[in-house]
């Protein structure tokens, strides 16, 4: 049995990552830190883990924490903080999945500009491998230190990089209307997060400006200029994608009255005439052998499908009218698109197999 | 006091009018036309209406029903059955105004491919006036016959309109994601509008495919090609829309767990560059005088602020990294798409003030 | 026109009798007065007021408010702070309506036992008049303040009045079990009130030891004891309600994921056998005149019936196997609840037909 | 690897027990028997098993199934139904869990008053297992028939059972007043059901007649005439439960907005004083020893915190104003009130650990 450790345990991402580590057959969860709440019992702050072995679970302080104990750690913390915690425990033999946006940059440059916080190991972004375990997975078996991408950059990439290999797609066209639940905002007192506020209602967030944004269009300028290897559902057998070209994306999310799931809409322009078919085959190629992406054909993609899961359901639509496609991707944004997503790149990482405590479907109804 | 009649009172959209017009200071419920509920109580089906004037009254079969008795009729029906009704009460000194699709297309070609029904009183579709009040103002107030316009098409309009006239958007570029509650879909007995398949959850539908995507394109390009005389903030003093140019729009629906309420998120590319201010003056000119019309600056619109009143709330971001503009609507669907829009339409019809029955402020929380 | 003003306006009862004045044809809003954000436009902070007459409203500061420029004021401030302002306000010819808790116990040990402050005007408690006012209609024509009553005592005591005063009830076997939607709790920043921790569960809090469980007990023991004239459905003519006996009740709150509105559900044992139709006409005595009372025969009280109104919608079933009578009230807790309720004593104060602005049905669906 | 199937896989408890045996590391699903659906994909009605080990799933046909190939048979049918085919498997040598109301009255007459509905096999509701595994955990081990106790009657009998035995206890005085996740109604294409009529609001329904009365009285009847031989708490070493006394409960259920779990707020009257201790002693024995059964002591139950586990959480305040009990008892309806309790009861016939595939917690935010 591995040894893990989660630092920033009571967050919400905290709390799934624990939840999911609780159900896995092959780790046994050593230390669950936390700043706010050391000294209590896990159960006092989260009644759902009454009963199970974490009932007398205590939540640890950072400076009682040895992280030389624990096989890998997770870190769950607010950008900016993250960083600082990294690089103190990087380097010890311990592996790192940090879920913070600090890593998800090899050039801090973009960081900075986006997040506005000066990075603080630049040297480190560039070792920090970039966990989306499907475009980037043999890499992740190796790392030391995973960068588990952005929760709407996970639903995104996913729905467009096999398109975005398509040598007839428009890569200046790509808008993104991404819409997600309210757990995406964490655990955090903000007036506009109140029941009252958010309850039967929706509004739009950030329009063209979230920090998401950046990293959507970091990763597929990486891909474009071959910085991943795999062809990613090319039509032909060899493309070489060391392009000059380069993506630039308009991305807007929303704020949904649900807890979980996020749907994002897609929309891209072709510069030529293709067929349903034709795009069919592209997203075959790349996901057909995937575990956790499911390519829809006759139905569309709904949160409740995925929600509770770390499964990803695309769909798309060739529109001939106007020449676009629609692609319509949803994900459970507390699992594929955060906590799920990071035990798979760790069963990587252990070697293990990829969907090992990761097989539970959705929670319908 | 005007009497006023509703042919299909009982669906959600006949009991929204039923409930603004018990409001309304200047007219007074006739009959309440009912095929699946005559002989019934209203209050027997909708409890809410006990202890108002309303509480002994009786819906009414078609047969009973005098129109002649009637100063104006709202038809609340299905496409396909509100034509062979309307025709039969046209023409005899009766104002209507029809809140299906009926009567929305001059041209009932583009009306038969969209909607696949035979129209059978094409001559009746050109005579009757569009209500959308904002871009039509003149016209309705001298109409036999409205065709209120469908909810995402007035959430789109309005948000499109000042930017269509607008010489350097690209008029090939529009994208349509909008969002919409639950009693857009009616009241249908139909399992994926269960509570349980549509809490929590979030889906898109008819993707590139809806109807009220030929109607928002219709309407644009009649505008476009001088059909309307209100030039809808152009810059310039006067404006020859008479152009060939067309604008061919991509429009995807989503369905999201909330009553009422559409958000409307749209996205027009430019072809110069612009800015900020220069397309708010666009959007203040057009809308200046509207009483229910708000085009907010530093906030964005939000469900919750109209819900439950007539108003539309507009904003817009010009995002330079991309040269697009990001407009985002957002209306009561059962309001100002639908019921409360047909009742402003009632008032011009009527030479009475535009907002009168129609000032309540949205319910919050 | 009277000229009325509110202070603490941007609570949740503040905005929601803004609502309500702003649409009352026989009141002017004068001053709005908020600590927290004196100096700031209402529109900013509550957008659903934006093209109103309220559009360019500014909020006050309460040392720039003058309350002898209003005929009646209106505050909705915490318990233990309204106190202090009220007593600063009273007898100087303003009519003043108290939305707190400080007022509505002529006793105030109860009071202070209760809430756990000392109360500092006991002899204005004295005075103060009960707003409840289907039982305390002709006091409150004259009364110089107000005691607005508390949400759930409302809808529990407009269940529980009539068969109270039933003679074969057991007074000591009143059990309430109520139920609120969120905006109960304010506008206030607790993490128990965040979407994700109230969204899709439910719980109850305070069982047996709410607040208001000392109000409805505190106003049915008056009530026994005759203070309140009305015989409220007494099945004799005469009733001579001066008894020893008290009840003693039992009141447990929950919270459920919706916005507004209450649902009670009440039990009480009868010390003999009884018949619907019995209890029926108890009902019907008490509220067959009232216009905000609806006492349904076939049918059960729903929250959406009632939710956006001011009325309250009763139902009861006895339960010949146990005895006992399970009674059902649906309001709306910010309308009848506490603002609906405030505008309603307003009106009687006024002299106005007591549903003057008030005539709204319920919002649905 | 023991062979399970379901007859009814489609109702929603179908699907559920479908998503907890695909989980389960001792079983293997065999047949899933569906008369609506047969011939279908299982993924073509419940796309959230896209990916999983039942993409290929096909649905079967009553005629085509052979229950000798199944070690264990669950069936999720309609009350009235179940008879039928369950008297059919039965005997066979295959165990049989059924889910409907059929078989949980030992005395088919209050079955058939409560249901309406003939009973054709009164013989094997004599020979079936009440599968509550608290109260019934030996007998259940060699069952051949399990009759599985309902939602509501889980959740109260959880809370109820170990103060019935307590001799303080007035066992006439007994109301639970319970909340509903929509879930509970099944699938089931009723307009009531519809989003637009459940959202943002709540109902009671069958107060004081709703046929799971009658199961928690029946149950609680056979529990203190000694049917059942656990003494469940009681505070002497032996108690003679074999009493004349007989249980009278008012049971009154409600609809909530939300999608899974079950609260029930429980009142009881004590003959005499008693205190907060004296009553935890009770539960500490009925149930310190459980694993799916927590008893909170500071905190009070909340759905959140079961809902996706098998776990109930109860808590209980003593009121020594009224001495009266307030118990809270929260489950998850679709897991340890149906699908998750039989899956309980089948581990527990196939005699392995009782959490077996159960151990999950609460999906939480």
């Amino acid at each position: 049995m591995k040894k893990v450790s989660i630092i920033g345990a009571t967050g919400y991402v905290g709390i799934e990552l624990i939840r999911l580590l609780h159900d896995h057959p092959e780790v046994e969860i050593k230390d669950l830190v936390s700043k706010s709440s050391a000294g209590q019992l896990l159960v006092d702050i989260y009644p759902q883990f009454r009963g199970s072995i974490l009932n007398d679970y205590q939540l640890r302080a950072m400076e009682d924490f040895k992280p030389e104990e624990s096989d890998l750690i997770f870190t769950a913390l607010p950008h900016g903080v993250s960083q600082n915690i990294v690089s103190e425990l990087y380097g010890k033999g311990t592996k790192i999945i940090d879920l913070s946006g600090d890593f998800r940059y090899h050039d801090v440059k973009v960081y900075e500009k986006w997040y506005g916080v000066k990075h603080k190991s630049p040297e480190l972004a560039r070792e920090a491998v970039y966990g989306l375990v499907e475009l980037n997975r043999e890499k992740i078996k190796g790392a030391e230190l995973i960068a588990n991408p952005g929760c709407y950059v996970t639903a995104s990439l996913l729905g467009l990089l096999p398109l975005v290999s398509f040598e007839k797609a428009d890569l200046n066209s790509i808008i993104i209307d991404a819409k997600s639940g309210v757990s995406g905002a964490g655990r955090s007192l903000k007036e506009n997060l109140l029941f009252t506020e958010t309850h039967n209602t929706m509004k739009a967030y950030s329009p063209g400006v979230h920090r998401h944004s950046s990293e959507i269009e970091y990763v597929l300028n990486q891909f474009l200029t071959g910085k991943y290897k795999k062809t990613f559902g090319s039509l032909k057998d060899q493309i070489d994608l060391e392009t000059e070209e380069k993506a630039k994306i308009l991305f807007t999310p929303h704020l949904i009255p649900i807890k979980r799931g996020i749907l994002a809409t897609i929309y891209l322009d072709l510069e030529e005439q293709s067929s349903g078919s034709e795009i069919m085959e592209l997203y075959q190629r790349a996901y057909n052998k995937e575990r956790f992406v499911q390519v829809l054909k006759d139905s569309l993609p709904e949160i409740k499908n995925v929600a509770g899961s770390n499964y990803a359901q695309l769909a798309f639509r060739y529109n001939k009218r106007t020449n676009r496609v629609i692609i319509i991707s949803a994900i459970d944004n507390m699992l594929k698109g955060a906590a799920g997503q990071a035990v798979q790149n760790m069963n990587l990482i252990f070697n293990l197999p990829e969907e090992t405590g990761l097989e539970a479907t959705a929670l319908f109804p």
